[in-house]
Order: structure tokens, then C-alpha cells, then sequence
């Protein structure tokens, strides 16, 4: 592959975390190369990633891996393919932090076609590639400057972001004033070394579900009124929109709360921003906001505010039932909830409460909430 | 409904454009008025929305409906109930107008529990209402303040964007200067009254399909090099995005270029740009730029480029026949490659140019396309 640095992508980054993320993957390389110098079959060992080795930490309140390994080494052929591959990729990585770009995981795949034997046989391959590198390096897939595809999470509210823009330029604009009503968009890394926060008169996160719900909040001006800061989880929250949230809870001490639907899966949504999901369980420290409160639809509301509801469909059910057994659901809040759901057989989304107009959610829904939390 | 004005909603919007709407929807009050006084059973005329009354208007290069008329009176209670809809319908938008509020799509469905008797079955009949009322009064579905789901489009180049803001302050901002490398979000009412457009450096639009090759153009620094504005399609666009692109090729004289995947779909998404689709035939003279060029990829890139490729699926085979018998692709270039993708029954996304490294797309792919267009 060709990459050349023009005058357009700015300067060389050479920070400690570039530095490190380099030290830490050439350390791979070596690994191999003194093994086949040594007449050594290359082999590497990786925890095992599969569901029977993922544990729940109750001390941090996140998911971990487990101490189970598995080992790949060139004893076959399709071994030393996966072994090439890793060496490509490794090789890829590199010259993108030397020139200070990033490529999509897709791009990633599509690289992989111009080296003739190592190439991907599908995309999910090149991805998991990807987290096995995260594992056994212990740096972030941001790091090797991969991101997903678009993700389009936005905030609004009152901090202020300087990020390091493509121009390698410091940008400093506050989520309140200096944005459109569309809100601040979360760039893909929002690591330190890109990404530095700085607290406003915001006093706590709101985290929601829907875009629908957060423009609701944006246009009945919640975030002024209560200074809150409303982030855009845009369903199943990205990693970046997940990391952000845990460095505005960790750095500018703002409680998080997380609104959304009331169904097996936004429940699932809300442990993945508390707790960590079983996909990303070696990054759980860094992705996981175990303090976070859920200030969602729950069975009570459908009842207490008699919500228009969907019937739960089978999937639902069982959906519903699994998290039962499932570690993050395990104290009575959850408990009572599931079951609840499960006896009413239904289940409500957020923007069902504009049954009662466009400002009862503003007005009587999260007020109350927030101040059953403690939080107003 | 309840609906209150608070100092957080901004100044009352008195201008013509919505003195407009509230009147043209006033006269549809007005003659039901008028006939129920007269002792008539009420009755209201509308263009038949089916798909034997849809034409291309090959004058102005779009979709336009034809003549047929279908008319919705009381005579039966379903008929009635439609009324009672229409005029609840009508009650909220003029509350919203007068309050300078919006509201989802989705929260028109719910707020219709308040009413009982004129209650929606599903949201596919508010919807549908809202596009009925649209064609009725000739006014568009923004003006009623009416808005889908977050779409999260953006826009990255050298124009400047004055829009109101939910405090009714008037913001601008430079798409070039002023904005995150994640770009301006565009937001859902982009109409002259809302948002104004000034020119800047940018002398062409890049429409994009996907986020990845948005981020890659970006990321390249395409807009800076050659001067573009790019906006990101996000798939299908929605109609915010389209009228955007529309008012940009008409007030600032910016032709239009869409690059998207070379497949049946993208093809479509090309078409809804240009000539407008079959669901918004009604506004397509707002929507649909059909001085469009097309830079997608085609099948003679997947043959001259060695591009890696996907095959056809029954779908993909069937939409591509069907495009060979559209009005909207019947030029001899887009016959010819429909044709040249049925006979290799192959297809690729725009993410595939990656197989070159991450500058092909922006150092070669592109200035050839927009060279042999005469953009360049």
C-alpha cells in the first residue's frame, strides 16, 4: 500500500500514547521474528474469547475476561495465514499513526486486498483481528487509529471541548453555545491525547436512547433549565459515545443517567453504558460507567402513567427471561421490573409520553425521576 | 393538549411563510365549516396517491402526480373518523406554530391518544395524513413543524450557514471553519425562513452515500484541496438533505455530483437526489436537483479498477431490471451499465477503492471523474 504525507493531514503526532501503542505492537513483531530466528514455530497466546470465559467483576461492577488461553501458533497453514495477516495489519497500523491517518474497519478489510496472500476473507475476520490486537497489546482499537463506520452520537449542553481537528489544529467549542441545535457531533476517538473536556455549569448526564427524545429535550431547552448534559446514545451506544460518557463521569464528576425505552433491549443498552458489554469485556475499564442510573420507561411507568404499548413479541420474552439469569440484573430493581414486564406482556418506547404532550416529559416525567434519584 | 409557552421557547415565528401555512390550513377548517352549516355532508377533494397517477415530468426532469382525484367524505364512519383526524391534526399544528414548537413524526402518532375517538391505528396513517395534508394545502410538512427521526446528515466545506436556533437566536457558522471534523449537522427545516446560505471557497458538491467515505474525504482533505462541499447522503437521504442540496445548487450555483456504492440501491439514491422519489412526488420541484451528475461506482470501475466485488442477490438482480423500464434511468449511459452489472451479476461498495490505500478515492478515482465531468 502507498500513503504519503501532504501538507494537508497535518503534523506528525508523536505524543507518549502513540508512542506506547507503536512500542507495544512492534513488541509483537519481535516476538515473532526472534522465534523464527530461533528455528521456532511463531506462536502467540490470547485469552480465550468466548462466552464460557467472560466473568463478572463485582468489585469493579464490569465485564472482565477470564484467566482461560488459547494459542495461536503456524503448526498449519491456515495458522500461519492468520499469523501474516496479523503482521500486515500490525505493519498497516504503523504507517497510519507514522502519517497521522485513520482508516474505517471497512477500508481495514479492503486494505487487506492488496496483500495478495494475507487478504480477509470477510470483514468480521479483519475486526476481530482488530480486538485480538487490543488483547494482546492492551491498547484501544482508537489507538491503531481504526474506527467504525459513522456513528453520528451527538451532545448538547453546557461543557466545553477542545479536540485536535484532521488540521492537527486544537479546536475549543462549548456543546451550549457554539454548536448548532443539532448538537456537537463525538468524534470516533475521544481519548485524552485528542479529546480534552472542561467542565461548564452542566451538572449531570442525561443519556438517551432516541433521536426523537433528544431533540425533544433540546427543543423544550431541558439542559438550560436544569443544566444537564444531553448525550445522544443513538441505540446501542458506540464505543466512543461510551468512553465519553465515562470520562465526563470520571473527570468532571458528573452523574450519568440513561433514558430510554422500555423493552428487553434498551435495558440492554443501559447496562452496556453501566456495566460493559460481553463483545468489549477486555476494555470494560475504560467503556463502563458502573455509578450510572436508569431513568428509563420501566413496567411501573406503563402502568402508574398508562403509556400506549406494543404487545411483547417472543423475542422480547425470552429476551426478557435470559436477563433474569444475566449478573447485571441481578438486584431488585431489575428483578421486580423484568417480572413485572413479563406478567403485563408489554412494553413501552420513550416518546410514548407525548400521550400527555410535548412537555410532560420535561415537565413531570424526568423532574420526577431525578428527584426520586437525588440528582435534582 | 396542553401546550405552554415558556421563556425557553424563543420568540413567537410571525413571519409570512407561516401566516401562510396557518391560513391555507384555516381554509381546509373553513369548508368543512361551510358544508356542515350548509347541511352538507363534508367532503374534501385530494390528488389520488397511487402509483398509476405518478409521472415523469420529462420538462422539468422529475416526478410529478398526475389528475386523478380521490374524494374522502363523511358518508361512512371510517370516512368521518378521517375527518375528526384531519381537523385534530390541523388544531395541533396551529398550536405548534403559534408556540414555536415541533415534534416528531412519531410523537404526532402518540400525542393522538389524547383525542380519543380520533385515535391513529398506526403510525404509517399519521404519516400519511400529514403527506395528505402537504398536497392539500400546497405547504410542506416542515412548515407544519412536523420532523421524522434524527437523521444525523452533515456537511463539511467552505460555505457559512446562518440558521435560527431553538432560542430564536440567529447562529452562523462556517461549515469549513467553525465545525468538529465530525461536520455541521443539518438540521430538519432547512427552508429560507430558517436557515440562509452564503457562499464561500466551495464550488462543487460531493453527495456521498456512506459515512466511511465521507470520514476518508475528510480525513483526505478533498473539500480544502478542491475546493468542495461535501454532505454527507447517509443512504436513502432524507428530505432535509435533498432540499439542502437543492437550494445549494440553486442559490449558490453549486453543481451537484453524488458518489455513491455500485449496486441497484445506490442507484436509486442517485435517483431520489436528481429527479425526486415516487413518495415525495409532490414536492419534488422543491427536493430534486436534476442537473445531478453521477460519480458513483459503476460497472465499467468494478471491470477497469479490478474492484473487489459482491455478487448480485435475486434482489439486486430484480431492482436493476426493474431500473431498465424507470423513466429516471432511460439515458444511454445508465441503460448501459444496468446492463454491464446484469451481465457480470457483480457489484461493489465505494469503500473498495480502499484496496489502493486510503488516498486512490481522492487521488485518482475522483479528480478523474470530476475531470471527465468537466467539474475539475
Amino acid at each position: 500500500m502507498t500513503m504519503r504525507r501532504t501538507e494537508k493531514e497535518g503534523p506528525k503526532m508523536t505524543n507518549e500514547r502513540q508512542n506506547m501503542t507503536l512500542e507495544r505492537l512492534n513488541k509483537i513483531v519481535d516476538s515473532v521474528y526472534t522465534q523464527l530466528n530461533d528455528g521456532d514455530i511463531p506462536s502467540m497466546n490470547l485469552p480465550l474469547r468466548s462466552k464460557n470465559n467472560i466473568e463478572f467483576d463485582p468489585r469493579h461492577n464490569v465485564w472482565k475476561y477470564g484467566d482461560l488461553q488459547t494459542n495461536r501458533n503456524c503448526k498449519t497453514v491456515k495458522g500461519a495465514m492468520m499469523m501474516l495477516r496479523t503482521l500486515h495489519m500490525i505493519d498497516f497500523i504503523d504507517t497510519m499513526i507514522d502519517s497521522n491517518r485513520s482508516s474505517t474497519l471497512r477500508e481495514m478489510y479492503y486494505i487487506s486486498e492488496g496483500w495478495g496472500y494475507g487478504k480477509f476473507n470477510s470483514q468480521d475476520e479483519s475486526n476481530m483481528l482488530a480486538e485480538d490486537l487490543e488483547i494482546t497489546s492492551n491498547c484501544m482499537r482508537e489507538d491503531f487509529k481504526l474506527r467504525p463506520e459513522e456513528d453520528g452520537a451527538r451532545v448538547i449542553g453546557d461543557i466545553t471541548i477542545t479536540a485536535t481537528n484532521r488540521k492537527g489544529v486544537k479546536q475549543t467549542l462549548n456543546c451550549r453555545d457554539d454548536v448548532p441545535d443539532t448538537g456537537y457531533g463525538i468524534p470516533f476517538n475521544v481519548e485524552k491525547d485528542k479529546v480534552a473536556l472542561k467542565p461548564g455549569t452542566a451538572k449531570f448526564i442525561v443519556a438517551i436512547e432516541t433521536g426523537g427524545m433528544f431533540d425533544r429535550l433540546v427543543e423544550n431547552g431541558f439542559d438550560e433549565k436544569y443544566n444537564a448534559l444531553l448525550v445522544h446514545l443513538k441505540g446501542q451506544p458506540a464505543r466512543s459515545t461510551r468512553r465519553f460518557i465515562k470520562r465526563l463521569n470520571e473527570e468532571l464528576k458528573l452523574p450519568v443517567t440513561v433514558f430510554t425505552d422500555g423493552d428487553p433491549w434498551s435495558f440492554r443498552i443501559f447496562a452496556s453504558v453501566a456495566y460493559g458489554a460481553i463483545k468489549t469485556a477486555h476494555i470494560s475499564d475504560y467503556l463502563a460507567t458502573p455509578t450510572s442510573q436508569f431513568i428509563g420507561i420501566t413496567a411501573t411507568d406503563i402502568l402508574n402513567y398508562k403509556l400506549p404499548t406494543d404487545k411483547l413479541s417472543d423475542q422480547d420474552v425470552s429476551a426478557l427471561k435470559s436477563e433474569l439469569s444475566d449478573p447485571r440484573f441481578k438486584d431488585q430493581f431489575w428483578v421486580s421490573e423484568i417480572e413485572a414486564m413479563l406478567s403485563m406482556k408489554k412494553k413501552a418506547e420513550q416518546q410514548a409520553l407525548a400521550k400527555y404532550g410535548l412537555d410532560f416529559v420535561t415537565d413531570k416525567y424526568l423532574p420526577e425521576k431525578l428527584t426520586d434519584l437525588g440528582i435534582l
